[in-house]
């Protein structure tokens, strides 16, 4: 159950709006890199968590601070807008020789929401839960936290570079520390269930002797030139001590695939149906329905 | 530029065809856990890398493998439709005590592609770009392939478990190989980039005095019982190098918002717009057009 | 800022685990019904809320207690895929005879989460924000939540009906009541701020005068036979105070709309370029590129 | 069955035609506020009709209105294209001072339909049915009538005031006068259906004593300072007739919720499987793989 | 304008009532393959048409039906779910034999509508306009219509073959048939313009002479054993009269790419910045940052 | 199986690079008429193949060069934005007169890839593999992929037109050559599998006496004044030598439709339970519920 004190968990101020900031302040709201993203991604796995009871806690706890952080940035956005012009009118007068500012936005900034955020990305796509990571995998979820906090540390980063007004900087600079404590705190909870060795391959629960294991460590050379590019990946120890890298040329293993062909009443052409079953052989038989390559 | 043999990179082969299996494997195909998924996230990292070129080589080539891994489970798919009814009539009459197979199938499988796969997920789900990670910054990608490859993993045993066709498992022995090297060959990236204390907090190169260091490698307690889950990310030294694990409190460093009262022209109601601002003073002054709290 | 306590709101027990009315909650979860949408639209209702404070705080209480429902039931998700099958051998020597489960389930339940709920509708359909309603008008918006609490009562009703688990209903029997409190509330704050008369028509801001008002009360008849469906809407007057209802024959006020023809350079065929001016004449005239209509 | 006679319902001219203009006219095409979703809602909702036929009837014909003024907007977005520039050396040429007009642009509107409208919204994303409704309840949908009608009113007023050609603004001045009648149209069925205080709770049919009354019409209070924000919706009797609002401070009535471990074959981590029950007892025990909070 | 006459195009009549089936037929609703596709392209392409007006008038006439094709198919969707099981219970009383039919069941048909249709596919996917052409060159236009004609009717066959109900299988006898003339009459449009031969390359406005006309008649091999698929398309004139069909094996023409190494402040890692020139040179000489290739 | 030699197909070059069409070019990437989308439908096409096999070796074949296509548009988005603002500051600094450049970019193209393409479409819409056809008709598919070149050579073309560039202009002008001859390949195939007459109506394996005949060959007009557009499509010989075109006034054949009431338990207001039935006679008898039309 959830609790608010209708407080900002830091200082939210602008000095000078910028309805283009604004749009790009949206990817950090509902972009892949944003905060709804990180907020239902640890709340679901919390909500999920199967195992030690601490991590439940762990998780919830820190998907309850990214509410916050939507937040803090819905407010941005808002402060941002003041001022926006709301008609091609305005835009003009207010900004002639600077080029229109209108055709920047994000039109349902002023259309749709009257001049507030929006749960929507940079280019006003709408936030989608597709890619919400809750694997029931402990480790395999910590990964994709480390990825959210990346991508979305790289992200502050970026608008941090992108703007000069000393409010969203100090803002940008919270949120900025607060993904570089959480890169570390999802790398701690891999330390904490052993380590990256132990937790190899994710998940380590499956018995290793049932997959192929001839393929397990081997660098995959794809290149015409039977050029592998090297690298770490082709030399030395795999990191959970089971193996050893190698280069391998990748050749077909499998056989052309061959279908049965459609049923009659499948809804395919007549001529498919009565085409010759689709071997390999009959492929290169003109009296099969094929036709000789051309060499 | 890319070519083809048109062979399969390791045998699939079907002995029980089941279309409900048919439904499941589409999740490796489409699902955000799924082969179109890395195959689009790894050539499209390549294409746009910047910075030593060996790892553009490295991205393209195994995204190259990628593609044939989405071949061999659409073949797989198709193969487990071999025989899946077309109508009700004859679902009833092949299987009249265990269970309608058809209501559990993907209706697509019938009515779209004539008993083939389709760019979707377990649930009919049509692929989404919107889940492709490509950031710009190759240790974020690098765990974002992490994941990618983690959560497919737990994806193909999972698939592996539903199963007790031995062809369906065999395939499914490679694609499982495939993926333990996928998890060791991005991590070796970051290794030969310097590992992962020079690598954090991603991205690098970001100065991190910029940063609001004092909460950098804090973990923020949001119950309200004032209790902090507790772990080794609350104790001990950071990953980076460059701080202390602590727990702290999570208290509200900034006021509550406000924003200005709408414009008379922006499609706000009346009453909104002479309501009085929207301070924190006024909302428990009657006289403003806010009324007290009950205490 | 938000906080939480680890507890559920109210208590969420399930007697008799089952994997298909683990999907039927899901649309609870992730669907236009469901408790994502109104935790997102009282959020962002309120972080964008502009003129009297005490709804901002209005809003944003609420919006806090919605995340607790997610909660509730992504932990009813969970318990009730407890004991699912997890391969189609289990499947069938679990049901022989009553039908597949495995079927009839979110395969996502077992091949994404390893038993737990995800951000997604009853057909396995992940969240979308577009249908998320924060217009910047209070009165609208109080609408659009009524939509979202009449349409979450059904629901919930509906999933109510469905299952006899007692825990179960117990459960959604809360729900339910929340359902009907939050119906009256936003139709509270619409009485609040004067009633319908007063709010309409929404936007109430907006100069009438300056709408067609020839049309602003007339039921349009758009059938054949020129029979208009009657009832309050033909006769009356209109809630608002401003008018009265009439029925009216809608006819076209507007002519046949004319294009210009495609430029060159456009991408269109050449025939279309040189096929005449596409005027309502040139239309039945052969030698403009047109042909005479069949009477 | 559906007629049509080429005309159009209102007159809709462009005297200075206005390529952002045309890109803001697609919120009011494929928006969540606009015309599509209205004429699928209606008549949606019109072919499930089940009850009285006589809204069914009136369903069906607002509808059809609908279809007509989809076409009016999209007409009205061509000839707001016509002689927009279709090559950025086009449009620099026109344009040098006041800011390019191109990249202001829906690039989709020269790139995918040589100058036409799209059914999408003003950002450039496609129209998405999931935010249609027809609840097979018909207060709710009247009341999601309210909804479309409001919103999209407040988005024709801010269409309204974003242009000042007088063609456009004649246009809109007919769409706002019928999103006048249309709010007043559902609302007229809500009281022809016996009024609000029968119509809730929505549903009405759903036997009240079920559902967990001692909450149906309090105001929880989520915030952690106890305070409760006042309003009509804390004092006085409620819509229906069966009770009085009365403010509740939220308490967590339920408990930490525990899930059993994971199946040690369903693709968790082995230090999940083995990482002892997840009580709320163990969590705080070191030896079960608890371990203590931080007070 | 439209009309409409509250009527029926064709008689929707249903014997036994299959909710599986009422599942199944939501593809020709809502799917890749159905009426609000054709629908929306339909009249999306009137509404933009250029040029010839009875193009124009053709299009908007047929879109106009395909509404009441929209209206029979949800009428049919609604019948095949009277006497559908609301609850789990009833599920299993009334079918214990034969399998579960609420598994089986689009159960949005339970929860969201109460027994009648959705803008869907028969996986209850929402239906989404991307897929909606209307490219502003009629012949592209005229094409893609026959591909929505052709996949439309190969769906009508297959759920005609589906079921065994007399009604279904007369109302779906003419929705084949409108799908054959309606394959027929884009074609014709084709034929009027000039026919294959002219209308060739689409668009045919662009001067041939611009186009790297040494690849325009050739079919590339991409095949690594230099094998060319024969057939109709390696030899023969080509269609529009313009150059002879061959053979080609595909070469690289270009080089390998090349892109700046990212700058200091966008957010990559420092290593990439500073791991030297991305050149092909580089790449193989580890003073640069590369490493050698594994021959 | 797939294999790559790093070399791009064809040469790209950027002389002057252009962040506002790097946007432009995303929709040859991720748009309805791209690459990706071809991609996809060839090899989708390809790997369910049934029939003949040299169709399958064809399409995978060509779906292999279309990767490469990817490939080049990638780097071309790549190389025009080498030198694009990152911020606010640089932007307007950088180009004070001729308008902003940032405002009309993919603002992912800075915050999310640091300078690199994306797999979305010009609006930064995702790519959605719900526009994917594989039909598992031959012919059907032949006309899908007409489409896909049709109008990817109009898309084409308007690229080559919105830049002067001369490196852009050269690799357009290859990509619109591949249009052209992948327009003339699915046509091939057509022809070799008996041509038009043949194939349709498609699919041409449904016994053409179970559609309603009568229906087969009329064009319909729904207009109110009983014009009939008339053209190639409504005199004549069919396509398939099976008939003859004619116009034909579309009346219906159907009666109104009727859905019983709704049942008490399905979460429908009283009202509509108790409403009495929906008949056609009951509507217009006010003590069944209905009320009188207005005439």
């Amino acid at each position: 159950m959830f609790y608010t004190d209708g407080k900002l968990q830091y200082p939210v101020r602008v000095e000078k709006p910028n309805p283009i900031f604004a749009r790009a302040l949206q990817q950090a709201i509902g972009g892949v890199e944003g905060e709804i993203r990180v907020m239902m991604q640890y709340l679901f796995q919390g909500w999920g968590s199967r195992g030690p009871k601490k991590y439940r806690d762990m998780l919830i706890n820190t998907g309850t601070e990214e509410i916050g952080h939507i937040e803090m940035l819905a407010t941005a956005v808002a402060l941002n807008l003041e001022g926006a012009p709301l008609s091609l009118q305005e835009d003009v007068a207010n900004d002639g020789v600077a080029g229109a500012i209108l055709g920047g936005m994000n039109l349902r900034h002023i259309l749709s929401t009257g001049l507030a955020a929006t749960p929507e990305n940079a280019n006003g796509v709408p936030f989608n839960a597709s890619h919400v990571y809750a694997s029931g995998n402990i480790t395999a979820d910590m990964v994709a936290n480390v990825t959210a906090e990346a991508t979305g540390r790289a992200l502050a980063v970026r608008l941090y570079g992108m703007t000069d007004d000393p409010g969203m900087r100090d803002m940008l600079s919270f949120l900025i520390a607060r993904d570089t404590m959480h890169q570390q705190q999802w790398l701690a909870v891999i330390e904490e269930l052993g380590g990256w060795e132990k937790a190899l391959p994710i998940p380590n629960s499956f018995p290793q002797e049932q997959e192929a294991n001839r393929f397990s460590y081997a660098y995959f050379g794809h290149r015409t030139d039977k050029q592998v590019p090297a690298g770490r990946w082709t030399t030395g120890p795999s990191y959970d001590g089971n193996g050893k890298f190698e280069p391998m040329i990748s050749e077909p293993l499998g056989q052309e695939p061959v279908l049965a062909p459609p049923r009659p009443d499948s809804g395919a052409q007549t001529e498919q149906v009565k085409g010759g079953p689709a071997t390999p052989q009959a492929a290169n038989d003109p009296t099969m329905g094929g036709s000789p390559n051309v060499a």
